[in-house]
């Protein structure tokens, strides 16, 4: 059973456990300072299919059984998969799952996906509605730049502020018991607006939904953010950090070197021309089911803090000029001493 | 707590109960058989905005507050959102609730998403993770047209197993103990893909998904169909139906006169040129929300089945030659005796 406290954060009441996740990533990522820590580098972006949606797909379906490998349980183990990712409809999520007969809740959280699906899996393991829960996102550059800005061939020239959509898919499997980090609370966010419009500053957009979901979670749990070894957002590339850390000091909190982002970490952005970094439900959802939980799991990391955030935009509405509408997610991830 | 019984059915300890509910249509389905029974009929599609996209959102919004004005509840005293809708990134309920500071969940499951809606906001009750829930969404013919098929403008020629997208939002307040009939069961359904291809055949394509899951919640609670005073799909059209019917009876389970589907409902198919009927995530939300509610209030109904089904294409996948994965989650509501 779950309990409530302050405004918007949960307990859970017997913490899920983490106990295993995988990510499968793309080339670029391949290149990255996180290479070693992945389970599969695709160099194709095609992944042997005929188009990027599928590949992405292919992805997803994919990191779903290596990480039933690495736990050493089948798919008929698992209640629920919980899963969205970019493409309209949510497609790579429902076409990649049509094989797999699990239970399928589809969400859309754009980058807080894995975040929601972690809430939503834990929520139900300790509510008792199911034993085990994968929970599953991806993203792919191609289909996402064909998708929300231009044909791939056009070769546009990126703003100051872009991110680069992250090639990869990641899932973390929850259950009841086991051996690994637990979820010990939740804090869900609401849709924040700042009224930025450019679609190339989604970190800037994304920005004051992190700050208000932190600070509201430490209001909740009456912790300061120095509790947590990590304190991970996802993916508000490097012009959002320093936005998010400006924000946050602006309120009395001082996040220091225990903060850092997914899509700051994920690329070496001196090096691999992705601007201020990566972006994507994929590149949260890679970093957190194999890096933070290795280090977890080695106990590097005790108390880890994952807030992942969302832009909520379409194409279709910024076209008719409209402001960027944001969320974040905190999930509190924690070993037992 | 809940308890799981059989493959996949979730029985929930304490019913979250359905404390109230509304819906907003269009000037179609208030001209149709249900008209009555709605909160609000719209006759400008526009909503007095100033495209499509932001009438649906709109429309979200305003079904909330009048949910909420009806049970006599203010949106603080929601903890959660959980909402989707057909438009890409799911933009009409992001949008819409950005001004309203409840966290929010977003879900997508084509017309399956009022009934995903009710699941997880049933389940965050039943695990102390919320006290009262808001499960709304919507659709909208003029949004789901021109990104789904032609500009109306085009003023193609419908196929015999089209159907028409409502126009419509429906919303339904959960709370964890009130006056209103419980939600006694949930069964979650899998991606089921049968293969076909047509787009224009949404109701063949989701009629396997919607026997599947039904199929599952009898042999998993032991119950008979005629346990129900109604089972309700949404929204297989008249075509979808039939086939459902069928498929039921080759597994030997004979539906009777207690089955209908939304679709065929909030339309009369005779005389409003709607082929098919209706579809929409807007359409089984509009009829669950106001006219079985009301009917299960005055107690002519104490048993529903309400098995809401989606088609989890997408234009790119068809576009790509590949078929059409669905899917169908059951909820039982159940008036205390």
């Amino acid at each position: 059973m779950s309990t409530r406290t302050g405004k918007q954060t949960i307990v859970l009441g017997s913490p899920p456990v983490v106990i295993g996740g995988a990510a499968i990533v793309g080339k670029k990522e391949g290149d990255g300072p996180l290479a070693r820590f992945f389970d599969q580098i695709i160099d194709d972006e095609y992944f042997g299919e005929k188009s990027f949606e599928k590949a992405e797909s292919r992805l997803l379906r994919d990191t779903l059984v290596k990480t039933l490998e690495k736990c050493g349980k089948s798919a008929s183990n698992v209640h629920f998969i919980i899963s969205g990712d970019l493409q309209n409809q949510c497609t790579a999520a429902s076409y990649a799952f049509r094989d797999v007969q699990v239970p399928f809740l589809g969400i859309y959280g754009a980058c807080s996906t894995m975040a929601e699906s972690l809430a939503i899996g834990a929520v139900l393991i300790d509510a008792g509605a199911a034993e085990m829960t994968a929970c599953i996102t991806s993203s792919h550059f191609c289909s996402a730049e064909k998708q929300f800005r231009y044909p791939l061939e056009f070769g546009s020239q990126r703003t100051p502020t872009a991110q680069w959509t992250v090639t990869g898919a990641g899932c973390i499997l929850l259950e009841k018991q086991g051996n690994g980090p637990g979820i010990t609370h939740l804090t869900c966010g609401t849709v924040i607006d700042m009224g930025i419009k450019d679609a190339n500053n989604m970190g800037g957009a994304m920005a004051p939904a992190a700050c208000d979901t932190i600070l509201r979670h430490l209001e909740d749990t009456g912790r300061s953010l120095d509790y947590y070894d990590l304190v991970l957002t996802g993916d508000l590339g490097s012009f959002g950090r320093s936005m998010l850390v400006k924000l946050l000091r602006d309120n009395g909190v001082d996040p220091g070197d225990r903060y850092n982002d997914c899509g700051c970490m994920i690329f070496d952005l001196e090096r691999q021309d992705v601007v201020c970094g990566g972006s994507g439900c994929g590149c949260s959802a890679a970093v957190l089911s194999t890096y933070v939980l290795e280090l977890m799991n080695q106990r590097k990391l005790n108390k880890v803090l994952f807030v992942a955030t969302g832009a909520l935009l379409s194409p279709t509405w910024i076209q008719q000029g409209d402001s960027i509408p944001s969320i974040a997610h905190a999930v509190s991830l924690e070993n037992t001493p």
